[in-house]
C-alpha cells in the first residue's frame, strides 16, 4: 500500500550532497550557479501598444506586448468575464541561423503552439476574470534575439506589459479604479542539471548540454504556476527535482522583485 | 542568500497533513484516490502494424501503433542513430461531442502537437538511439474513447506497441539478436488536486474540476522523464507538488508492473 | 439462395459463358467467385456515439460512429429538413506501409474526399429528410485496418449505426417514436474481374489485380443507389457488367440480411 | 443509327415499357430523349500547348490543353513507362453564380478533385504508357462555361487535346513516327431520368431534375471505361440502368465519330 | 497622332537624343516602337457573367468577367457605397512551360496577389462607389495565352465587361437609369527601354530583355491612375521615365478609342 | 540644399503653380514639405545577424537584418551568381488595432507579398551577382511600429543591413577583400500630394488622405530603381508626377548622406 510518510523527503527528496559540489562550479558567463543574467525591462517598446516591453535575460530579448480591446469571443460574450490569450513567434534570425517563418510555411509550428499555450496559461493564473469585466487583452511575445529561456522570459515580460496594459485601461476609463483583475505577478524561469550540477537561468550553451531542463513558472507569492521539467538524457531522481524547484523558486523570487521594480518607474 | 538546508523538505515538502484528509475520500466511480482506473492491453490490435497495443484506462481508449521502417530523416542520415517520433490524435467522436477533424480543418491544433511531442520525447527516453541504429520507428496513438488521461495512456499504451516493434525487428533480422534498443520501460500517470485531495489518474469528470493536473512520465526505473503540471485554478505549492508527485511514483510503478506482465503473454 | 441462371441477361446482356468459368475458380482465400469474406458488426464500440459500429469483411475494420445532432448546417435552416453526412479517413498504420496523416500534410486527399462524398451520398438515400426534421448525423468511418473494399464496408457498417442513432433520438425524445426517418436499409459491396472471372468482395491482393473493379450500393429491396465501375486495364463489356451487377445483387442482399441480424440482437 | 428497339434487352434488363413512353417526350431545347446537344471542337484554341481543345456541349464550353513534357514523375522513373494525368477546374463565372476561386479558398474541392480523378482515369484507359516512353501528359481542363455535363465535355475535349499532342510528339521527334501510344479514343456523355423518362446529355435544367444521373465513359470500340450511376431520389432499377446504358452507348458512339471528324480537318 | 517631338519636354527631363535613335529601329514583329500590338475585344465571350470580355493584345489573351451582385462586403455595409474588386490568375498552359495551379498549391504566389490588387485599384479609379450604391463588381481576369503584358490586358479588357455589367445593371433595374457609377474609362499599357530605345506594349521576348519596364494605367481623360517603373537592370533616369511616360500616354489613348469603338457595337 | 524652383520642369511638366502654395504650408509635425521626418539608424540590433539596423523614420521603426549564407537556391547553382531577397512582415501591435499574425492565418496577404518582393528588387538592383559568387543574403524586414512608409524605411534600412554583411562576408573571408558585390547604395522614400501639396515622407495621418501617392526607390547616384505611383482619389497629371519625383529625389539624395554617415560609424 502507499505509504507516504516512509517515502517522504528524507533521503530521496533531499538534495544535499548534490549542493555541495555546485559551490565551487564556475559558468562560462561567469556568473554562480543560483544567479540570473543581467536582467532588463524596458517599458513602453512599442509605442501603440497598451502595455509594451522589451525584456532581456542575458543574451535573450522578447519584445512583449499587450494589447487590450473591449469585447471577448464568441463563447466568452455574456459571461461577465474577460479573456487573456499570448501568441509567441521568433524573428527569422533571432537565432544563430535563419530560421524559415511561419507565416511563409503556411502553419504554426508544434514548438509555437505550445510556448504560446504555455505563456497564456502563465498570464492567466494571475487573471481574475470577473474583475477584467469583458475584456480581452493579447500578449505577443516576439523573440528578437534567442540565447537561450525566451519562454521563460516571454512569461516575465508579458506581465510587465500586461500590468501596464490594465493601469492603461483604468487611466482610459475602459475599468473602473477600484477593478483589481491581477491577483498578483507571475514570473517564470529555466533551471536545469549540467554535468550534474542544478543551474539557474540557462542560456543556449547551457541548454543544449543539459541533461534535464525545467521551466518554472511562478506566482510573485510563490505559488507554482506550472512546473514543465523534462530529462533530456537520463531520468531524474525527485532528488534533482527538489533541487530544480528550490533554485526556481529563488530565481522567480528575483524575478518578482525586479518586475516589480521596473513597474515602480 | 540561497540556503538549500534551510529550505529542506521539512515543513513545505511535507504532505502529511494533506493526506489525512484524503484517506476518507470516496471517488465518483468508487476508487480510492491512489487507485488506477482499469487498466488493460489488447496487443496486436492492428494486423499491419510492427507492433500494436490498444490501451485501456477505464473510459480512455487510445489505439497505438509502432511502424518499424530502416533508415532515418535526412538529418540523421550517416549517423549511425535511429529515430522515434509520435504522433497523436482523436477520432471525431471519441468524445461526448463531435470534433472537428484536424484534416479537415487544414491544421493541427496546439493541443495535439503539444501532445505528440510529449509522447515522441517520453519514448526516447527509453531509447538507445546507438543500439537502434539507422532505423526510425513512428508511434501513431489514436483516441477512440477519451474520458481523462488520453496523454498518459498513449504514452503508456505506445511503450507496449514499442516494445512488440522492437521485438518483430529482432525476429525479421532488422536488428541484431543482441541489440537493446531499449533502455527500460516507460509509463505515464495523471494526478490533480480536487477539493484540496491528491487524487491518481483523473477521468474527465474529475479533471474538469481538478485545482492543479499534472502529467508524470516515468521509467520502470522509478525515474522522472517528464513533469508538466499546470495550476487551473489557484497555484499549488511545494507541499501539494510533493504529494503528487507521490502518488505518480506510485501509479507509474503499478502500470510499469502491468506494461511487464502484458509483454510476457 | 442466389441463382446466377436464372437471372441471367440475354441478348446484348447475356454472360453465360463467362459464369461456366467462374464456376471452377478458387480464390486465395478459398472462397468460392460468389462467397462474401467473414462479415461481423460490433455494435457500440465508440462508448460516446449515438450509434457506432465497428464493421469486419475479412481483413478490413471500419469503425463507423453516427453523430446525432440538433439543428441543421446554415444553408437547410427552416427548410424543415434534416441532413447527413459523412466523412472517411484511415489510421496511418490500417495499411501495410504506414501513411502521412492527411491532417499532417494539411490537405485532404482526392480519394478520401471521394469515398467521403460515396458513403454521404449513399445514406441519404434511405433518409427521408423531412421525417428526420431539423437535425444531423454525421458519419464518421475511420479504417482501422485495410484490406480491400474499405468505401464497401464503411458504408455498411454505416448504416448499422445510422439506424442505432436513430433509436437512441426515439429513445432520448429528440424524434417521435413514430417519425420513421429510415426509408429502408443500405449496404454496398465491390466487385471485379480477376483473370476474366467476375468476383465478390475484393480483398486487396485482388483488387489490385482486378481488370475490371466496381463498387455497388444498394438499398435492401434491391434497389441501385450507386454504381461505379472503373476499367483498371481493357474496357469492358456491357456482358461483364451484366454479371458484375449480378454478383453484387447478390451480396448485398446477403449483407443486407446480416445487418438486419445485427440490428435485431 | 441508334434503334433503341433493336438494341433492347430482354428478361430482366428489358427496358421496353418504359421506352414507349419516352418517344412522345419533347425537351426544353426540342431535342429528342436520345439526341446530344450541338457539339464542337476547337482545335488549336491555346496557342502554346502541344494540343488544344475548346469543346463545346451545347452551353457548356470547356477549355482542354495537353501538356507533352520528357520525364516522368518520380515514381515511375526508370519504369520505360510514360504518365498521363488530368486537372480540372472552373472559372469562377463559369456558373450563374459567381463561385469562390479554389486558389483564394487555399483548398480543392471534394468535386474538383473527383472529377480530376475521373477525367485522369478515362484517358489513361486509352493510353498504352510503354510505347509513351518516359513522357508525361497533363490534360488541363478548365471549364469556360458550365450547363450541365462538364465532366463529360472535359473528358470528350481532353481526348482531342491527347491526340493533337501526341502528333506534336512524333512531329517533334520526341516520339518515334511508329510509336503508337493511343490505343483508341475516349469519350464520355451523361444520362439521367427525368420523370421516369431516360435521357441523353442533359443540360443543367435537366441535371438538377434527374431522379437517377449517369456519367459514362467509352472507348471509340465500345467498352466501357468507367460508369457511375447515382441514385438522386429514388434507388434504380436494372431496367432503367439498361436503359440509360444503351442511350449512353449510342452518345458515345457518336461522340466518337465527331471526334474523328474534327481530328481529320 | 503621337508626335514625340512636339511633346519633348525640356530640361531635365528632355529625351530628345533618345528619341532621334528609336525612329530607326524595327521591332521583331515589324511594330514601331510606338505602336500597339493588334487589339481587339470580344464582348459577351462567357455567357453567365454580367459583363464579359476576351481581350486580344497580339499573342495575350486575357478573359475578363465582371459579377454584378446586389450587396456589399461586411464592412461597407450600411455605407451607401458600393465596392469592386478583381481577380487575376493564368490557366496552366497560358505559358510556354506549363505552371502548377495555385489551387494545387494550395496558395496564391505573390505576383498574383499584386496584379489582383493592381487591376482592383485600377477600376476602381473609374468607379463612383456612391453612384454605385450598395453593390458589388468582381472582375475576374483569366489568361489564355500569355504573350508579355497580361496584366496591362486584363485592366483594358476588365474595363470594357464592367462597362457591360453597369449597362446590364440598369437594363436590370438594379441601377437606375440616370446612375453614372463610371466617372470615365481606365486603360493599362506596358512600355520598356530595350537596348537604349522605349518601346511601347512589350511582347514576351522584349519583356525580357527590357532595362527598365513600366505599367502605367491611365483614364480616359488622360490622367494617371498607376505608374509601376522597375529597373531591371540599370537604374533609369528623370530622361528616360519622361520619354516612356509620353509613349504610355498615346498608347493609353490609342487604347481608349478601341474601348470606346468596343462598346459602341 | 534643394531648391524646387531651380529643378522646376517646364512645359508640359511645369508644376511652378503648385508650388507656389506649398511653401506656405505648415505640416502636422511641424515639417516643410520637403523635409524627412527624424532619421536614425542603429547598426547591430540583432546580435546574431550578419547584418542588422533598427532603421527609424520618425514614428516608423523597422527592424532589417541581412543573413549571408554561402550557397544558392537550387536554380541559381553552377551559376557562379548570388542571390538576394527580402521578407517583410509586420509585428502584430506595430499599428493602432492588433493585426492577426500571418502564421496563424496561415497564408501571406496581398501587401505583405507585394512589399516584400519590391525590397528585394530595390536590393538586387545594386548588387552585382557575379562579384557576390554562390551566396545568399536574405533581408528580413520586420515593422515594430507603423507610422507610414515602412516600406521606404524597410528598404533604406534593409541597405545598411546589407551592406555590414558583406562587410562581415570579407572579414570572415567568405568573400575575397577585393570583391565589391554593392554596385552603390539604395534607399526609398514616399511621396504623396495632400490637399493639392506635393508632400515628403508620409506619416500615416498623411498617407490615408494622400490623393497621389507614390514610394521612389533610388539609388545613392540617383537612378531610378522603382517608381510607384497610386492615384488614391482623382488621377493626378504629369505635372504632379514630375513634382513628385523631384521630392522624393531630393529625399533619397539626403537618405543616402545618412546611410553613408551611419555605416562610417
Amino acid at each position: 500500500m502507499f505509504s507516504p510518510v516512509a517515502a517522504a523527503p528524507r533521503g530521496a527528496w533531499s538534495a544535499g550532497a548534490v549542493r555541495l559540489v555546485r559551490m565551487t562550479i564556475t559558468r562560462a558567463d561567469g556568473r554562480a550557479f543560483d544567479q540570473l543574467r543581467p536582467i532588463s525591462f524596458e517599458r513602453g517598446f512599442q509605442r501603440n501598444a497598451e502595455g509594451s516591453c522589451l525584456v532581456t535575460f542575458g543574451g535573450t530579448r522578447v519584445l512583449c506586448s499587450a494589447s487590450f480591446t473591449e469585447g471577448v469571443p464568441r463563447w466568452k460574450k455574456g459571461s461577465g468575464e474577460g479573456w487573456v490569450t499570448a501568441e509567441y513567434a521568433m524573428l527569422p534570425r533571432a537565432t544563430n541561423t535563419r530560421n524559415d517563418r511561419e507565416s511563409v510555411r503556411g502553419k504554426i509550428g508544434g514548438r509555437t503552439h505550445e510556448i504560446s499555450r504555455l505563456i497564456g496559461r502563465s498570464l492567466r493564473a494571475i487573471i481574475d476574470v470577473k474583475a477584467l469585466g469583458e475584456n480581452t487583452i493579447v500578449l505577443d511575445c516576439d523573440v528578437l534575439d534567442a540565447d537561450g529561456g525566451t519562454r521563460t522570459a516571454a512569461v516575465t515580460g508579458a506581465y510587465v506589459a500586461l500590468a501596464d496594459a490594465v493601469t492603461w485601461a483604468k487611466g482610459a476609463g475602459v475599468l473602473k479604479a477600484a477593478a483589481a483583475p491581477l491577483t498578483g505577478s507571475v514570473s517564470a524561469v529555466s533551471v536545469g542539471i549540467i554535468d550534474g550540477t542544478p543551474m539557474l537561468d540557462l542560456p543556449y550553451v547551457e541548454d543544449v548540454r543539459a541533461e534535464t531542463d525545467m521551466n518554472v513558472v511562478m506566482t510573485g507569492a510563490g505559488g507554482f504556476v506550472e512546473v514543465q521539467g523534462t530529462a533530456e538524457g537520463a531520468p531524474f531522481s525527485p532528488t534533482e527535482l527538489a533541487a530544480l524547484l528550490e533554485l526556481a523558486t529563488a530565481g522567480n523570487a528575483e524575478l518578482a522583485r525586479l518586475q516589480a521594480a521596473a513597474l515602480s518607474l
